[in-house]
């Protein structure tokens, strides 16, 4: 494939786009926009947001020890790219986008109502890179819009209906169709190639 | 919004799908799939993978000193899959995937050609997490498939075609629709809110 060289920057996607809620000085919610965020671990569950140490997001997890990350659907993508643009301590993001909040179990910080998948996190560590700071909090509890799971178990994902970030390209895009079942379509090339007993 | 509680569990996303190459003893290249790699530093332009530190492309990237990042489009999920249910120690995942490989800039590790997005990086700080090991990556070149840049500059992003991860749902999808350009669709509600002048 032909390529083009785009130097040393950070074009990578797909991300995730998140609201990270935590709570300032007055106990009041702040949400900031985060594409920054991933699981790193499974022992113990551990989310990491990396964010830029001059955000008040930033202030209010490390005074507090706790942040919420809730998962943005596609249907508020305005509302989250508002909260991306506009700083805390100059507007009432929450108000202005009129979302409503619902208590935690762990946490002070309450779950974003509005949201399909709330993450409890406890903060855990802070890895200092550059301007930014990688924080890394132990998920204490998940919550997931429960109108997203069928009679089975089985999970209807569109129900999510996360949007996408793509970091570089700066857009925001749905999902569009299930490609396969992670854990299984592999197996089919295993099978094809008898790569075992090679 | 209705929530049905999860626990205390890695249930997210959306997120990338990626192959982390790395070189081996050998010098043969290894894949391994991984979903927890995200971007987290602009200064310097830093990416962050997660891994298990029994993974062969744990030991490779530490006795290396560096790895690259290559997305995977939707038309590869089950090559993708595949090396993610297969260890590089028993079998030669890039030969059954019929992958080829294209010199890096910086690195000795090269790239996957079938990849529209490869992302150079050199190991500069690795974090403890459990069973797990983040390992961070300063970006040193970005190469991206020539064919997504329009004659006027612009990219067409379906070109990439990213496959989107769900983790904790285990499944893979496509990119759907445009939702809109980020840092841009926020503006309309700061404008018909007019929250500047409050």
């Amino acid at each position: 494939m032909e390529k083009r060289q785009l130097g040393s920057c950070v074009t990578f996607f797909p991300q995730p786009t998140t609201l990270i809620g935590s709570l300032d000085e007055q106990n009041k919610v702040n949400l900031m926009t985060a594409s920054w965020a991933g699981i790193v671990s499974k022992t113990p569950p551990t989310i990491a947001v990396s964010l830029n140490k001059a955000r008040k997001t930033y202030a209010n997890i490390l005074e507090r020890g706790e942040f919420v990350v809730n998962m943005v659907p596609a249907s508020l993508a305005v509302e989250a790219d508002f909260c991306g643009i506009r700083s805390g301590s100059k507007v009432d993001k929450a108000a202005t986008c009129g979302f409503t909040f619902e208590p935690a179990e762990h946490l002070q910080v309450p779950l974003l109502a509005e949201s399909p998948l709330n993450l409890e996190c406890r903060l855990v560590r802070e890895v200092e890179i550059g301007d930014y700071r990688l924080l890394l909090g132990e998920i204490m509890q998940v919550h997931a819009i429960d109108s997203a799971f069928n009679g089975d178990g089985s999970i209807a994902t569109p129900r999510f209906d996360p949007l996408v970030y793509l970091g570089g390209i700066r857009e925001y895009w749905t999902l569009g169709d299930k490609t396969a079942d992670a854990y299984q379509i592999g197996k089919r090339l295993a099978e094809e190639k008898k790569e075992d007993k090679l």
